[in-house]
């Protein structure tokens, strides 16, 4: 998406061999009419898939699931939830996930009757790296009998092996722009 | 604000005296219509603040901040983390915030180069209960040297003391909806 690639390549900054920081339009401060962007962007890469919900985990994959439900008519997000939340209560899916950026094991967790057996659910984040957060989010909506249509993603680390992973294993993934390298600080793009 | 009463009599649960569990629309699965509409209102209650950019704390306060910023016609959000983020770097303002609903105390962080002195900032959250979110919010706004236009909240709970202090403080406060009691379950809500 080029509007995404351009902002990735003014704003973004590359760290070491790993790290993309997007934290000016991603993450941390959000550019919203590029979020509404990106959000059209899912809707027109899945809108032959008949989706009827989008699940996202907090913090971050929240305003690009939004934005993608408003392009999808305004369809119902839910967002799992990190650790020990009171208010979630007892009757939940649960997955593990562990966080590179965190060095952190997470439980998120879904409470159940948000999830109905058969929902066809298009999974949205921001970031795919190894692939964690989308395999606990897929482990979900296993447990509850959905369909997964697949997986948006706004920048997807192609150096790191979730992307290929999910696709050899028939998920549908669809990033709106994909990191190939850090070299020298500099992000290096794949084209589209 | 008309929707989003309706939609607390016909989905919010009121468990003892205190909780009030929206989690159907608002905080675990977002309506997202609602949510938009939610936008707008806000919109409507500060849009002669000339505000500058929307501040609010991941996670549940970010989808409402979302929906607001673009019917400002896409202002920035800048969202608050909470805990220990290796990705938002030292160079941060914090501050602390107890969560009586998680029962313990976060710290939360905000990039210092996204809050510009003289900005005006408009708070937005989910929840304005003891008013601890939005004072640890209002705390980081005062070490930036922002304008705080005011707070947008889309549920207070009236009968906890966040909303008043706030208000007696000077901060124009906009809650979509107050909860003045439950009682036997029922959420009694005050009249517009």
């Amino acid at each position: 998406m080029k509007a995404l690639r351009e902002a990735i390549e003014k704003y973004g900054v590359g760290i070491g061999t790993e790290v993309v920081k997007v934290d000016s339009f991603l993450n941390h401060r959000i550019d919203v009419a590029l979020s509404t962007e990106m959000g059209k962007a899912f809707y027109e890469a899945f809108r032959d898939d008949k989706v009827d919900c989008i699940l996202t985990v907090e913090a971050s994959g929240i305003a690009a699931a939004m934005t993608a439900a408003q392009a999808f008519g305004n369809i119902p997000v839910v967002f799992a939830k990190k650790g020990d939340h009171r208010n979630v209560g007892n009757d939940v899916y649960t997955a593990e996930v562990y966080s590179f950026t965190h060095q952190k094991l997470n439980v998120i967790r879904v409470s159940r009757k948000y999830l109905e057996k058969g929902m066809r659910v298009l999974i949205i984040d921001d970031f795919l790296a190894n692939g964690e957060a989308i395999n606990g989010l897929m482990d979900i909506l296993r447990q509850a009998e959905c369909e997964v249509v697949g997986a948006g993603v706004c920048v997807e680390k192609g150096f790191q092996p979730g992307g290929k992973n999910l696709r050899e294993s028939g998920v549908k993934v669809v990033s709106l722009a994909i990191v190939d390298a850090i070299e020298d600080g500099k992000i290096i793009l794949r084209e589209d």
